[in-house]
């Protein structure tokens, strides 16, 4: 007899026999569930959440001893531990989740109304003659005006050069894409109509395609992003931009080319999806007839070609920052030629629309009481909210997590260390793909350093004991050597030093006084947080027990935390389809109370008490 | 003693010594007056208005037999007669005018009210602090606001972009063009803010660069419209777009590169008029802020890279006909980003928006009476007014009058007989620039038909007398030498032949029907008629005394005949310096009453009758 198992979020279905554990239906589903010890030792890594108790075995000793009773409650168990009897569902939360999910599309949606910018209507026109020689444009706009609609405002060239083709092949009958009173599309009638959003990040673009008319989700997609040659990080980009002649256009067409190209891919999955070939009825960008861009600041000005010079010192001054409509063509987007798109607002240099559509995404308008909202990265973004006031930050946490500045560090790509246990005094590793070891990227370094305190490997300056067996002298000081080089894949010990525990203490010091220093702003203590939601690749991956470890977070109950996933794209998503959801994200910036904390006079203090472990 | 003379509308002025004639010192000032005979015979081609009858000396024999008595008291007066005495000014009416003068862009001008749809307002910002965040365009959009101003709608990316250096560069200060609610140029204080009008025709494009903030013409310029290489006429370009792929895109290019040129050399120009050069203070087509452009339904199409399939064929269906404002950025026009392109209105297929220029220009909305307006071309569009009705045909009149089709044909260029007289059974011509005869163009053609019917050369069925001293059996039957070949550039013969007379009766043939179908659609008889108001550069050279002598006009008197040179352009810059200009030339547009010839039952019985000499 074989079961029915689906997986979810990534959507894969797999018939297994009775008796198999769900790790090895995952494996056998291809489906990358988190694993560190492989089951041996309990690592607690591969936490799945189950549609229901009855398909499977009672939870094993391991699992109770792992395991805290509210998580069992809420249907949380060990894949490795857990025996299939009976068809079911599994849940695998972002952070029992490797690669390839790790450029991360995938995110905690909310329901909400669907409420599209653009609007299909069909319409039948009578046909020109000798005696009735209005032009084609006008028969369109009288025609709208009879059925009671708008008339159409303006002169969209691209739709007034289609027109004529589309009304001679169709009998006078033409599909709109109407945007209040704007036609932003023609089309033959039943064509579809497309949206896509868009989260530009710094490394990685989430792209969704969806159904303007159904609202439903036809294709996502991530992707690196292309400006990466030019520069790492924000400050690199904009540096090259002031140095490089036409360096701003050169960044400019490299995302533009880069998000026509993932637009042709998304239609191609999406027709695909259908069973239509692209070439053979599918789906293609034409139809795509709005966008919705989220990014940070640097990113939404290098999209749209603004300055950013500007951003590069101090005061730090947007060109423009509230929420934007320009044409997809300006721009250079392959869609459809009267394509709207709307980029959402911007709270301040530091703080972009990214972290706008992640406060959208996790429903911040509703009443969330006192509540923390981090979107970790090379800058992290933080918000509070309290008694009605929202407060952001913008934090240098670095290019630590992203495996920079650190010895053996690298990004969280196949053969990348992501997960790190010390078991009975051994250093236990799990890899993206389980490929051979290759570096260490940000989860794995926080998990390594979280478990060197709690292992007193090292004190809480971050300085290794110099007795403790895990420890060596290394050529420039002590270290730790994390994967010997008989099992990498380079063949050269993998080991973390001293200078990247220092590197950690920085990232996490600057996060953690953000925290604080919007805390103490508000006046509220840490112990009075009911809520902290965590955004993005690398907080969905982190193991949030190491972060409080290394105190990171605040010491809070661990269901307290919540890790949303790519926030910032669903939300891109949200404000595509719904233009209350846009008035929203508006409402979010305005009411936004951004703090500097440049020349904030208590940063420094919070900073040097965030560093220790 | 020297005497000032200054020459209009091609505004040069001369010393010259007292008692030379005012031929002669058009000479020496290098201005094109007509002169077929020199001053020899009397052939009165050398009509010239002078602004005072004391600086000259009286009227002599010639003059009083050759000129009316109105004529005389109009001050017009044979430039070959007239003596100068003291300083004058010297108005040449168009028909008097030779080339370069032919590529024509002086027309009549009716004063009326500066209402420039962009004005320009300087504003003074706070400069952005720590402490004072907000981005640099929602720092000018609460500025115009506090000023008193609307907010300005939308985001022009152009200027977004613009904005950031031009404040930090100028003190926080800015100048805006601003366009109702939108801005659609952000320049240094004091920066000049321009105007560009445009005439697209089918042979030849005009251009006009203005002060948008005192009214002032900078330049003007005319120049070939570069299609005529893709076909000499609409119908070859539509058919050349039809088998040619991408064809519409290339003659698109073609007129968009031609204008961007033009713009160039128009700024050019201008800087050196104010005694600038383009690089040391001039003005650049950067600043020019609005365009208004012009054309026939085919040029207006190709010009926009609208469809012209449907234009080609039966019921000549436009794709869009009311007045537009498009983005010029969209066109590929390099003027400021934020610039609009405005259009006039079509009111059909074959009767376009340089025909509503044309009647914008010569104020039909004024009460004329029984009117009617001619734009002479390969399509000729007849207008008629009469008690409050508004009635427009086009007609097919061919490219007979361009030379073609024409045995020794040619354009207007140098070297082409313009003016033909038959003095004691000679014949007496002149060329453009004084050139030795290379053939002859449409102006010239006409006057030799019309002394050839004068002289009874032919009949009036247009049929040569084999008897007469001036005609000759030629290869393909008779004809008549025009210049024989020892006094022409290529040493051939100069002819015109039976044919040449046919095909200029069918041209002659369709105008006139058009005159009469419009009058007989209004109950009127051509005797009624109070005006002919004759534009376009061929309309503009042509003599009017021929014209009616050949049957091509009604038999009205001459003084009823007004030859207002490019109107359609003049009305261009109209519509550019003044909103309530372009709201009459749609209220023109809406009221027009358009008859279509081809299907008309009078129209064959119309034509044959027209045919007639």
């Amino acid at each position: 007899m074989t079961i029915a198992v689906d997986f979810q979020p990534v959507g894969r279905n797999i018939s297994v026999e009775a008796g198999v554990t769900v790790l090895e239906a995952s494996r056998a589903a291809g489906v990358g569930l988190s694993a560190v010890c492989g089951g041996e030792t309990g690592c607690g890594s591969c936490r799945v959440r189950l549609s229901s108790d009855a398909a499977v075995s009672p939870p094993n000793s391991m699992e109770r001893d792992i395991l805290s009773v509210e998580e069992l409650a809420q249907g949380l168990r060990l894949a490795c531990q857990t025996r299939i009897r009976g068809s079911l569902r599994v849940d695998i939360p972002p952070e029992s989740l490797t690669a390839p999910q790790r450029t991360q599309v995938e995110g905690e949606e909310l329901p909400f109304e669907l409420d599209p910018p653009v609007t299909a209507h069909t319409v039948q026109l009578k046909e020109a003659t000798q005696t009735d020689q209005r032009s084609d444009w006008e028969r369109l706009s009288d025609a709208l005006v009879t059925a009671g609609k708008v008339k159409p405002r303006g002169y969209p060239l691209g739709m007034v050069r289609q027109l004529p083709g589309i009304l001679r092949e169709n009998d006078w009958q033409v599909q709109m894409g109407l945007r209040g009173e704007e036609i932003v599309s023609v089309s033959a009638p039943d064509s579809p109509l497309l949206g896509l959003a868009i989260d530009i990040g710094t490394t990685k673009i989430a792209g969704y395609l969806v159904d303007l008319k159904s609202g439903q989700t036809l294709a996502m997609q991530g992707i690196m992003n292309p400006q990466i040659g030019h520069g790492e990080d924000i400050m690199a980009r904009i540096a090259f931009v002031m140095k490089q002649p036409a360096g701003d256009r050169q960044l400019q067409k490299a995302v533009v080319d880069a998000l026509n190209q993932l637009a042709l891919d998304l239609c191609r999955q999406a027709s695909m999806g259908n069973g239509n070939h692209a070439d053979a009825g599918g789906v293609t960008p034409l139809q795509i007839a709005e966008v919705v861009v989220v990014g940070n600041t640097a990113m939404h000005h290098l999209f749209l070609g603004l300055p950013v010079r500007q951003l590069g010192m101090a005061p730090y001054i947007a060109a423009a920052s509230a929420a934007m409509d320009v044409k997809a063509n300006e721009i250079g987007l392959s869609v459809s030629d009267g394509a709207v798109v709307h980029l959402l607002p911007l709270i301040a240099g530091f703080v972009g629309g990214d972290h706008v559509s992640m406060l959208l995404a996790t429903d911040i308008s509703s009443d969330t009481g006192n509540c923390i909202y981090l979107d970790i990265g090379t800058n992290t973004e933080v918000t509070l909210t309290t008694g009605g006031r929202t407060l952001s930050c913008s934090t240098a946490s670095g290019p630590a997590f992203e495996g920079a500045h650190i010895k053996d560090g690298m990004r969280a790509a196949e053969g990348a260390i992501e997960r790190v246990r010390i078991v009975n005094n051994r250093i236990v590793v799990q890899t993206i793909n389980d490929e051979k070891p290759v570096g260490i990227c940000g989860s794995g370094i926080l998990d390594a350093i979280a478990q060197f305190k709690l292992a007193g490997v090292m004190n809480p300056r971050g300085a290794f004991e110099a007795g403790h067996p895990l420890v060596r002298e290394g050529e420039r000081g002590l270290e730790v050597v994390l994967v010997a080089g008989v099992e990498t894949k380079h063949g050269r010990d993998i080991v973390l030093t001293r200078k990247d525990v220092s590197e950690i203490q920085l990232a996490k010091g600057a996060i953690r006084a953000g925290i604080e220093l919007l805390l103490l702003e508000a006046g509220l203590s840490a112990d009075r947080l009911e809520q902290v939601i965590i955004a993005g690749a690398f907080g969905s991956f982190i193991d949030v027990n190491s972060a409080i470890a290394i105190g990171m977070f605040p010491l809070l109950p661990r269901c307290c935390f919540r890790q949303v996933g790519n926030a910032a794209g669903i939300g891109a998503k949200m404000a595509l389809l719904s233009l209350s959801k846009r008035g929203e994200a508006q409402e979010i910036a305005r009411k936004n109370e951004y703090l500097e904390l440049s020349n904030h006079g208590e940063f420094t203090n919070e900073f040097t008490r965030a560093m220790r472990f």
